[in-house]
């Protein structure tokens, strides 16, 4: 299929499209799960930590510190059912508020993780930047947080306009489209993330190119990622991005039947 | 002083400017000490605990989650200082994990307070909005945090433009100018923040208006508010904007020699 001269805007995800980010956060939840190994086997601690997480989204939102706060109320709530069956008999068990402490400094490490770029991000963004279309970042997460990555990545004047969301569902899409002042097909989202990249932008009317990363939070996870969609798109990395667009068209691949 | 046709965006702060918010951050501190009361007295915990938040607030920014995360930090110092003084014989004081449960509760009672709007700012509003003025709501804080004022104030209908900031430093508000294109002797900053509200606006150049709030935050405070600057005006209330603004153009009171 071509889609010829319409796509204005092509908005990029950042976290795991254009640089790590998961990974980090999994190392994390790691060596948060270690820290608690007196107290309940890892995968127990890893399956409360995002019961609690998902609970906590609505009031936290996505980020660092909501993690953390997080990553404390499940020790708290580990402790408090450890407390009621064994009593204060656990005095040879790492005392809570040393783990705590431990959860603070890797909230803290995890705020200063390294920025890596994945492959070819930067060749390729320059190459679209060529054409007259109008790159946008587009974003979950915590304002700080996403504003940090995005200095640290060196990639900022890529972008015509930085977008950071606290949620990426159909209304928020509606609303950046309306921000942007572009009609839906004229817009195309690229991202890694089915649930918050994909699902919503073809919902609103717009195009979207799916760009799979081998690491993908629990939460974000969606039962079908193949979507059988003629606004749908699915591309192995990002260098495959510059070559279907060229003079401001789009043409991707035929789809297999 | 008369500006005549020239200001087209008059961008207001939120927090204390349009409604209550320290109030609510200054009672969470009064239970927060409270809870310490067996360790330290108040007025040492309030001390510790501003020390920690100045600390911390290039990594966590302004809100309510860093707020917590503070807290708790500020709950561990304390117990690892009183362990290394007593030793392990504080069984009889309130014991660290019931404290931090405590503190995540007052943090999400923090996320979910009510919102109160101070007086007369929705009819204020709704004056100004009638002139050829864009009116824009331009505050500093954490992004789920505002939207959820934001949109629990009704007030969103009102403004043109939203810009949740992480920082209202000088550059900020340059790149607010910029993306609200247009240059600084057109654009009008009305808050209760000497720091963050009026003295980047002044040396962005454009114009700032003080409107004082009782309560400010220990971190926010400057310590001259008078300012001596030809850009610059203090009002006592947001009911007296609208009567210097008409047919779109801003005439300040003189001020007395």
């Amino acid at each position: 299929m071509d889609i010829k001269s319409k796509i204005k805007i092509i908005a990029f995800d950042a976290d795991d499209t254009l640089w790590v980010n998961e990974p980090y956060y999994r190392e994390t939840e790691k060596a948060f799960v270690l820290l608690l190994q007196d107290y309940l086997p890892a995968e127990k601690v890893s399956k409360l930590l995002l019961e609690i997480e998902s609970k906590n989204i609505k009031l936290y939102g996505y980020g660092v510190k909501g993690f953390v706060l997080s990553m404390i109320e499940t020790v708290l709530k580990i402790k408090e059912e450890s407390t009621s069956i064994y009593g204060n008999s656990t005095t040879s068990k790492k005392p809570i508020s040393k783990i705590i402490t431990q959860i603070l400094d890797l909230g803290k490490a995890l705020i200063n993780m390294p920025l890596v770029l994945l492959p070819d991000v930067r060749e390729t963004l320059k190459i679209i930047k060529t054409q007259e279309l109008k790159l946008v970042l587009a974003t979950k997460g915590d304002l700080l947080d996403q504003e940090r990555k995005l200095k640290k990545s060196g990639l900022a004047q890529c972008f015509h306009h930085i977008e950071i969301m606290s949620n990426k569902n159909e209304s928020d899409y509606q609303k950046l489209l309306d921000r942007l002042e572009i009609l839906p097909d004229e817009f195309l989202m690229v991202g890694n993330s089915i649930k918050s990249d994909i699902l919503p932008v073809l919902s609103v009317g717009s195009y979207a190119i799916h760009i799979p990363y081998h690491t993908t939070w629990e939460h974000e996870r969606v039962a079908n990622t193949e979507q059988d969609h003629e606004r749908f798109f699915k591309l192995e990395t990002i260098q495959d991005l510059s070559p279907i667009i060229k003079e401001n068209q789009i043409s991707f691949p035929k789809k297999k039947q």
